[in-house]
């Protein structure tokens, strides 16, 4: 059998999809897995193949959230542990790569079609004109950057950005950022972006308000805002969009992506009625004397929570060629 | 004749040199000149022109404290405006070309000899593993980044880090960044990190600690320091040193530097004695969980200020090959 089995292992979720060569990508063989419900990668893919009523593959690309050198993958936000070997001995395949996520969506963006996405703010897309940045918020937070050579290669490459201070601009921000600390001596970046982030804001909210909280889960906290059913979800995404467009307006500085930024990840996409009002972008913008330089960046969200097996395939031929 | 006007425009002061097709830089023609001298750069190079005994060159190359893209060039920090035009006509250059500072300073990096690098923490340079960051501290704030493309050609982008959101990790630190943001709505790394910010944080220690002043300007700041005749002045340096580290820090979690990280610019060289103390590494470290990723990058005192001078030199002949 020519099958490649392409997997995106976040935090949370595992999708896994297989591509059949000549054929390109089976959408039909589509499947996402909660983690929490088996107790490795390597149960998934048993399960997986059980349902696709294969045996085995011959190459396998995974999409991890978590540093990808070294022979064993330690997932950064799930406790899982496996290697080359383990993900070949299940899947009977002698090709096994593993690449960053981000850096898989940041592959994948050239194969995108327009309705996977959606503008957000600033210009649109015209052309390649300029490096591109992948930002990720979801169980945790993170950059790719892409650049393109002379000759036309893409080079992605996944920084470490979740990891950055987390900023603050006001006497409440800063108390909210104490909060995120406790028990650390920092707060970075990912306490605030990410979907325990979420939790914590709207907890820090409530505990200022002494309100009693309804909700636990991100999730929930999300649609609470929208229905308009939870004041302090109400004022958790708030502040919430804030952090997040003044992150990613400093990332703008330090990139500058005039190829665009891309936001993904499943808080952005559950964010993305909040992060379409006028919030956002003002927020983005408000870098002084920089104001005009903030308007050249065309930001979009990234729709597709399958970008990444998009992006796992091109990357395997990408490196073959 | 064959000369080439090597130049270094700051924010403060500017730096001459001359090449000579074959024989390279000319040391014994180094001079500076306090911009607050002149009325413009035509007029500075006219009196180095006298000073040299010339009356024209064949080429300029000036490194500019300011962005170098479209026609007129408008300096970030110092009230000078000038085209290409209006250089090549008091040089009587025919060839005239603009470059970024910390772009010079990236291109001259490859050049430098080890004396004009003093190590600073980290492991030691070993060969080319990674991209490098030049980061400048002087009239104000900013980060090149190099990197090499297979075939070994060198690529420096100046990006616009200055501008970024200042952190803070204390309520100390968020007064003073309240202190900095006064007249505006934000406080950017830049408000903390150059000549001004040092004078700035001083003003704050003292306005704090209710003490009369004892001096105005960084470079009498960083000596009253040195010498331990005023513990304001020590304060202010301990603070600048706190926020450098993390700046740096942050900066090495967003471009990931193997090749190093190369501190440069006017403040940086004041500030070298400060910066030699524990203080800045255990700083720099304190990524949490990132710490064993900090230790890998290696941390260098850019010594000469006439770097750019060289930078200037290979970016104009790896242009022509």
């Amino acid at each position: 059998m020519s099958f490649t089995l392409l997997a995106d292992i976040g935090g949370t979720n595992t999708r896994f999809v297989l591509a059949k060569e000549g054929h390109g990508i089976l959408s039909d063989s589509y499947e996402a897995f909660p983690n929490s419900g088996a107790s490795s990668p390597e149960v998934l893919i048993q399960r997986y193949f059980q349902n696709q009523g294969i045996e085995s593959c011959k190459q396998v690309v995974l999409a991890l959230a978590a540093p990808t050198y070294g022979e064993e993958i330690v997932l950064t936000n799930h406790d899982w542990r496996f290697t080359i070997k383990s993900i070949s001995a299940v899947s009977g395949a002698q090709d096994v790569r593993f690449i960053n996520d981000l850096e898989a969506l940041g592959y994948g963006l050239s194969a995108l079609k327009s309705e996977q996405l959606q503008h957000l703010a600033g210009p649109s897309i015209s052309g390649k004109n300029g490096p591109r940045v992948v930002v990720g918020a979801g169980t945790g937070f993170n950059a790719a950057i892409v650049t393109q050579a002379a000759n036309g290669d893409h080079h992605v490459k996944a920084m470490e950005v979740g990891h950055m201070t987390l900023t603050v601009e006001t006497q409440d921000e800063f108390d909210l950022w104490q909060y995120l600390a406790q028990g650390r001596e920092r707060a970075s970046v990912e306490r605030a972006l990410s979907g325990l982030g979420i939790e914590q804001i709207y907890q820090w909210h409530c505990q200022k308000n002494a309100y009693k909280p309804l909700h636990i889960n991100a999730q929930s906290i999300s649609s609470a805002a929208l229905n308009k059913t939870d004041p302090m979800a109400e004022k958790a995404m708030q502040t919430f969009v804030h952090i997040y467009a003044r992150t990613v307006g400093d990332l703008a500085l330090a990139f500058l992506p005039k190829g665009g930024i891309f936001l993904s990840g499943s808080v952005t996409r559950a964010m993305a009625p909040w992060l379409q009002g006028s919030g956002f972008f003002d927020c983005f913008l408000a870098k002084g004397r920089q104001r005009d330089l903030m308007r050249q960046f065309p930001i979009y969200i990234l729709q597709d929570d399958q970008a990444a097996l998009l992006g796992c395939e091109i990357a395997a031929n990408y490196d073959r060629n």
